[in-house]
């Protein structure tokens, strides 16, 4: 549950959400096995959802995370190899050199517009433009020399297109810079012409204009789920960050029907795909639900609390499957609803099935874990202890 | 508090001091908010009440610290540069080549016998004298080449003055060995023919014919604690020390009357300058009381409980501002009555505020933060909850 952790709410009685919702599946699960908290990132960071995830999985984002823009761009289904830079791109509206609509008025399909601007040739950088959901595209650069470390065009927020600028004084940050404001003015052009805004202006729709680009990252070759843990692996989500994160890694990322990655999700449609993919052997299965991070980032307590009681309800039928299925339940990061916004608070985590110790906790949520057997776990950590749950913690010595 | 920890103490009925003393504050802070322990050097070291606040800031003593005289001579308003290695002095007797009072009769007034000595140049160096409280003072080495691994010319004890040592092979050592013992030297023939000890001994009282040095450090640029966590930050303490620690890290070190870092302190009025700081909108304030730490080096487990009780009144106004203060409790080492010196034993914390997540511990003792929600913490962590607490923790991702 992205966003899970939260902190005493006053108008939930001082419980957190996670407390204060009915969660009479996810009890029991702490009630059989053993539970405790997640810094993800580690002590005193607060993670953003794609090095949440990386973390959770045992990935180190110092060694594999460089921006957002690689694990956007391989959830659309690009193809990256080492050395690319690869940006999130949205196509918006400018009028008179100023973003009059982000969304280019909510674009309903990217698609000729990125149909438009691939393929585009600037020095000895190849550029691929791919289309994502509505107005989102991913942008990536292929060509040697190149670094993630510049500025974006996106301004996110009001105003003006940036100019990139390199962020050091590297030859590679300078041509990067250079090349995407080189492909900044020429999609501005290109995409001025385009019939598609001709007809959206005379359908008094706004034009997308304007292809505006941050999250620069590069890619590097990042060890596969399996290889790394010799399971097989599939990833049940809706959002296509988590998607993205998913494809990174090698897993089989579903398509499942309803599953939006929004509040209205279709949650039993997941689990009911995660006990399919369980059902044809697949070793790994990783099932993400956005609500709890989205209700979080508008303050919903209530919102929160309800969607973690869908979740609840809707993972009941794991509970039939733990002598031979070890559950582990948590989130990327705590989003605090009083914040909202991401914090460092660390995140509650239980682990449950056939062969897992069984702590004092019989309940799972933020005060509860606190007497669980992991009290302080590194994200990094988390899969260390699947293994040893599964009883595979790789053997030293003799 | 300092040497807050402690073990079971018979006379207490096998409680510690802190468990014993009635701390009806503390414990609601404790109950409100979340408790745990903290391993200030790191687990497995006995921290020097230097090393152990330099650790509670966050700052790693393998980084910033090689010996206490720089912290002395910050606070005592000596302004060092990169290089510098300075010591903490004190003024002697010595009669026949022995010393016969370490503190020179308990002298009054150390300035003009500091002012005899500063100014003073041996070979490269310049040497700056700078009287302290009673008999103390700070020298400061300045000049090239110069290294704090060497012996002290202080023996602590009953006896001769040391010939300082370098303690190692380095051309550094030696030369600053070398200077030390010409120094002390010279600094000797000065003092002998000072009218001020003519006067002294005419006066029935022993003369200051001796400085003796210790605790040799090297000044390397310490991070401002502003700086390093963008607090602006004041420090109200009365021992020197921990004058010297807060200036060192470029905090505002007040001047609170009846602020005597001894047990006849003014608690009331230290909370008096906290709460004017908070006020004032200083953002962290740092307070520190020495009795605790007196009463262990007596092994007076009575008079630890008692002054643990006058803290815990004095510190009652800040149950009033808890809705926009996050206010930590902690110490800089434990120092059990039972061993009148330091120990490793970790030290119990309490973090109380908005947006601190609440733990079961409803007493602030070392049985009852045995089941608080930070059951380890790491010196250099502490800054780290209070990051997360504050919502600050830095990002990392997107």
């Amino acid at each position: 549950m992205d966003g899970l952790g939260d902190r005493p709410i006053p108008e939930l009685g001082n419980l957190t959400p996670l407390e204060a919702a009915k969660t009479p599946n996810m009890d029991l699960l702490a009630k059989k096995g053993a539970t405790g908290f997640t810094y993800v990132a580690g002590l005193g960071l607060t993670p953003g959802s794609d090095v949440g995830h990386l973390s959770l999985f045992g990935y180190d984002y110092h060694k594999y995370y460089s921006g957002r823009g690689p694990i956007e761009a391989v959830g659309l289904g690009v193809k990256l190899g080492e050395g690319d830079v690869a940006f999130r791109g949205n196509f918006a509206t400018e009028k008179d050199g100023t973003i009059i609509d982000r969304r280019a008025g909510r674009l309903a399909d990217s698609g000729p517009f990125a149909a438009a601007l691939t393929g585009m040739k600037i020095e000895d950088i190849s550029i691929e433009v791919k289309a994502g959901t509505a107005h989102r595209a991913a942008v990536v650069f292929r060509g040697p020399g190149l670094s993630p470390n510049i500025g974006p065009t996106d301004p996110h927020g009001p105003g003006t297109a940036h100019t990139s600028e390199p962020l050091d004084g590297t030859p590679e940050a300078i041509k990067t810079a250079r090349i995407l404001n080189a492909f900044h003015a020429r999609a501005s052009e290109i995409l001025a012409a385009l019939p598609e805004n001709a007809e959206r202006i005379k359908n008094n729709k706004l034009p997308a204009n304007l292809l505006l680009v941050r999250g620069a990252g590069l890619y590097t070759h990042i060890p596969q789920f399996q290889d790394k843990y010799g399971m097989t692996c599939s990833c049940v989500a809706g959002g296509g960050l988590y998607k993205g994160v998913g494809s990174l890694l090698g897993m089989e990322v579903l398509e499942v029907a309803g599953a939006t990655g929004k509040l209205d999700t279709d949650l039993n449609a997941k689990v009911r795909a995660v006990m399919a993919e369980l059902d044809r052997g697949v070793e790994f299965v990783f099932m993400h639900a956005k609500g709890t991070d989205i209700c979080s980032h508008d303050g919903d307590a209530q919102g929160k609390k309800a969607f973690i009681e869908r979740v609840d309800e809707a993972i009941a039928p794991l509970l039939s499957v733990l002598d031979h299925v070890l559950v582990v339940v948590t989130g990327d990061h705590s989003t605090p609803c009083a914040l909202k916004d991401h914090s460092g608070d660390a995140v509650p985590i239980l682990f449950a099935g056939e062969g897992v110790r069984n702590d004092d906790v019989e309940r799972f949520g933020e005060r509860a874990c606190v007497h669980g057997a992991f009290p302080s776990l590194l994200g990094l950590d988390i899969m260390k202890v699947v293994n040893i749950h599964l009883g595979r913690a790789p053997y030293m010595g003799a």
